[in-house]
């Protein structure tokens, strides 16, 4: 299988952080997106990924998986190692939830503040830019750390005592966050703790 | 266990068909929540759903899950019934990445139009437009209309040769296009054939 995608990207690191999770990462060829080029956006990229972004999933009978949850459905489903996605209706459903709730509330908001309230990936590609949401968007992504470190309170890692898809999406939307210079609100112990922890994993420490 | 929602709501109807698509409407005592009266923002409501939005799902061990896509997953792992979700990795991939397309482009879009852009609930609940937010999403929303009926070309449902929880989003979206005045594109005939089917089911038709 082939994944296509850029290297260092936020959301293609939630797909390679699983595929280290799994130990699975030799079982992939990475194909390089000139996204700073626009390749992502052309006829021939759209007839693998409609949604014009990466990363892609390729599969060896030619079909096309795209967004990192279902990506991450596949590898969880395919591969050993750790459940991802998790196991029984409960512990799936609780993992879904959280996952959405990193994605929509911190990643997706980190990522709309960097595209339509920042210069973002620069004139040529942020083409359609809404400075009043993206400045909305980042005060959502503030709420939901704040709402992620309440959780972690509670829990090891965001949906329970397991880690999870839900705690790569987080991961990857801090360290958006960082990029996109969106600050970590102060005194969130709970979470910089969790990440700490999470960056001292193999598969993300290499 | 117990849901909380309001009837007759887009994101409620979505959880209600995947019942009745498992024959377990009976299983569930409905909770009706004043999402008008701003029962939904309440604190003791936010204790149960921190998204602050219906439907929710409480267990009966008392705790809840939120998400559309979350609760599905834990209705179709909990009771008999045709498989919603998919099974395999490939089948689970393929449904995630085309509910997420559904959600995304389809049902949130108009949601945003709606909220954004139009009175929507009224000017008690709608405290925070941006209406150029809004006119964009709705453009989303006939785009991803069109995308649909390209799918639909190829396929029996969104998914594939089954039904799935893919299409009850997407029909629940158009749904609310219907009641937000967002027209779906002329000529969308896949479209439109396949959205008369999913209306003739029993989940659906009652």
């Amino acid at each position: 299988m082939k994944i296509y995608d850029t290297e260092g990207f936020p959301n293609p690191a939630r797909v390679r952080i699983a595929l280290a999770e799994k130990g699975a990462l030799d079982r992939v060829a990475f194909i390089p997106v000139d996204v700073m080029g626009g390749e992502h956006r052309t006829e021939a990229f759209r007839q693998k990924n409609p949604d014009a972004v990466v990363p892609c999933l390729e599969l060896d009978d030619g079909s096309h998986i795209s967004q990192c949850t279902a990506i991450t459905e596949y590898i969880d489903g395919t591969f050993d190692g750790p459940s991802l996605m998790g196991s029984g209706p409960k512990e799936r459903a609780r993992i879904a939830m959280m996952n959405l709730r990193a994605e929509s509330g911190l990643l997706n908001a980190v990522g709309d503040y960097f595209h339509h309230a920042t210069p973002g990936l620069g004139p040529d590609l942020e083409t359609d830019q809404c400075p009043e949401w993206g400045t909305r968007r980042k005060a959502v992504a503030a709420q939901t750390m704040s709402y992620l470190d309440d959780v972690l309170a509670q829990n090891d890692y965001l949906a329970g005592d397991a880690f999870s898809v839900a705690d790569i999406t987080a991961f990857a939307g801090l360290a958006f966050a960082d990029f996109a210079k969106v600050e970590i609100p102060a005194g969130l112990e709970n979470l910089q703790a969790w990440r700490a922890k999470v960056a001292a994993r193999p598969s993300v420490a290499g």
